[in-house]
């Protein structure tokens, strides 16, 4: 039997791990002069926290590490209500340590400033492409929808077992593939808040985006695979 | 029991996936400066693309995605040609409202262009590396047919059970990381209209090329593997 | 049943899939300017070739494709000699195809020539990155042991079963990311052969090295892995 | 039944492979002028080491391959103590043979010096980044920490069967995809070992961080797994 407290102590590594994997390869190694590994070996490592942490933990809490994740199950009948604020803070909780984590790390190094963003989300002048708050409203809306189709099918009864955590922790690759240039990616509130209080205060009034779009999508998305998928499981 | 409308709401969905993922990555990330993903993260999100979505609606449409995929599997007697209309017609429309949020999110940084291509597919001086129309027929017509033996081969009976999604989204990476030079890559037909009708003229006057190849080799691959594989399952 | 014709028809396929997307990754894509996948993206399509082709076919024949591979695998008690020449020639005719479908491909493009090497092996001058004699026969010999401790213990009765063509092929991948620079990496015989073919009397004069030394290294791995498993299977 | 010997041997094999092909990857690839793999494919490179071994005797000797494991699954009460020194042996000549052969490859080519430094482990003037003792330290601390946690959850009773070696084998990639330019990453004591023999005092004198902080951290997991998982197995 596991217990209230396993779960959420398994929410709080994944999302630290989450935060401390992506953010810190981001913030770390992708601009490494010459030998870095850029957008894309970012991508691989957000989505790699995923998948690591899926196998490690996900039959302990279910492997959400995300509270957009935890409201779109929740809207498709897979998680009760009652479980959604201990899943969340611990999460948000997660995300904040991995990203102290992360500061003591990259201040090991002279000359950091958090000016370089920490890997903190945002649009317009402070998206990585300069695109504007429409464009990043339906990027994080659309993505994180599309992210709880692949969660919800993927770990449907009639899905072939055992593959959820790849196509889970892939599908996060992916869409980091899509929308760094957008919005630096977020699809996960509790990873946007933790970068942005480190960032601070231009990351802070951005952040509702980070919360609203990824949560609406995830809702939506949740209530749409009711139709898409023969059976809730 | 799953429904004619649940499956072509999947395969509407996983194309739209297919389009918004694949030649996302294409026009959003792949050329930004010092940081961009290049050919090799667009092959990566092109099969991701396939490879996620395999895992969440497979069990319920099939997962083709793609109008090639569809006749390739009749021509080998596992796809009822029946419902080739309603699948190519879902598939097409879903790769058009992919482009069409494309669209939306691309024009949302200043200075974008369609004129960059839109991801469209083309030869002679609209292939990237400027491969003129024979090289680029051949590329699309052998691409494809290898896919399907993929795509056939990767889901008989006697092959493993659950591993289909990776092999199949894993061909379509590789297939990009030969051939983006080429063609931009399609052996899909519905990624290369909604495209297309974006792109504008030189696209459409174009696109002939990856509707006839790509079905062309689809169709020998799908009749070649009754005498490869001992038994259509 | 699976018929004898069957089988080297899929060793065919296998190894010619080999070639054009392993050789034609390198020769189309690598080093296309600014957006090229690099020899990281020519490593990724290597391994993917062996991947995608193992779930395809892999039950149709075992999934060789490689000449040093039948034979590492004979040495090992697991595959019968008498089968040997014609899975290596199925082999070598297979990889002599894809290269000409790549021939065709990679001319199609004006100012295309053979002198960039076709992809072929070499050592010493014909070194990626200059290496002599005993560090390309050392490399071909090493690797293409240790692929071969890895293809028989993924396979043995005791490993976990489906998971085989995922280790065999990210193998592959593996071994082109150490020593692309070495040797253009072979560890596969009929690889070497087909693109030696095209790209004349240098690559056919250092032939030799890229038979004796990946078969040297897969037969010796071989008999080392009975010492290794617990048996046979 | 497996051999105390066939465990050893399973061992010095894996972790020989880990040095050949994580350090040789770095050593001969990673730099090499405009294809060269980065720091990403060095990454890759790594966890296919272990993605690869794990599949290919996983079942002989568990798989560890690293010091720090071993340590960390006997704090975690998987693995009998009594066991630990020859494993460790075995990892550590297996290191230093796959250190000589990448000796004798790199040392093939014209210009070759350690003064390189051969992949070796460093912080201060030694870290990739110029990073500090300190935050080496925690670096190293923390990720081996994860590793742990993540090999321990992923080979649980509850864990899905076949998949550990996929979500072992990426968490090193991971790990390596945030770390590289912090300490060159190491998490294992072996590894280090080996290519400070090579490289010189420098590293020889910084090898204690290398040994210290990942089985620090290795341990304190294996005891942590103990509260995560509802049962150790």
């Amino acid at each position: 039997m596991i217990s209230t407290s396993q779960k959420l102590l398994a929410e709080f590594f994944g999302t630290f791990w989450l935060v401390l994997g992506g953010c810190g390869s981001a913030v770390l190694a992708a601009a490494f002069p010459d030998l870095g590994i850029g957008f894309a070996g970012v991508a691989l490592a957000f989505g790699l926290t995923v998948l690591t942490m899926a196998y490690a933990v996900g039959p302990v809490s279910g492997g959400h590490f995300n509270p957009a994740v935890s409201v779109g199950l929740w809207a498709a009948g897979r998680f009760p209500g009652s479980a959604l604020p201990g899943y969340i803070i611990s999460q948000v909780l997660g995300a904040i340590a991995g990203a102290a984590v992360l500061y003591f790390i990259a201040s090991g190094k002279e000359g950091f400033s958090l000016d370089g963003g920490f890997a903190a989300n945002g649009y317009g002048e402070h998206s990585p492409g300069k695109y504007g708050l429409s464009a990043a409203f339906l990027t994080e809306f659309v993505l994180t929808g599309f992210f709880l189709v692949i969660i919800i099918g993927a770990t449907d009864k009639l899905a072939a077992p055992g593959f959820a955590g790849i196509a889970i922790g892939l599908a996060l690759t992916l869409i980091h593939l899509i929308s760094i240039p957008v919005t630096n990616t977020s699809v996960n509130p509790a990873r946007s808040t933790s970068q942005a209080l480190f960032a601070g205060s231009w990351a802070l009034g951005q952040l509702w985006l980070f919360w609203v779009a990824p949560i609406l999508g995830a809702a939506i998305a949740g209530v749409i695979s009711k139709l898409l998928y023969p059976r809730a499981s």
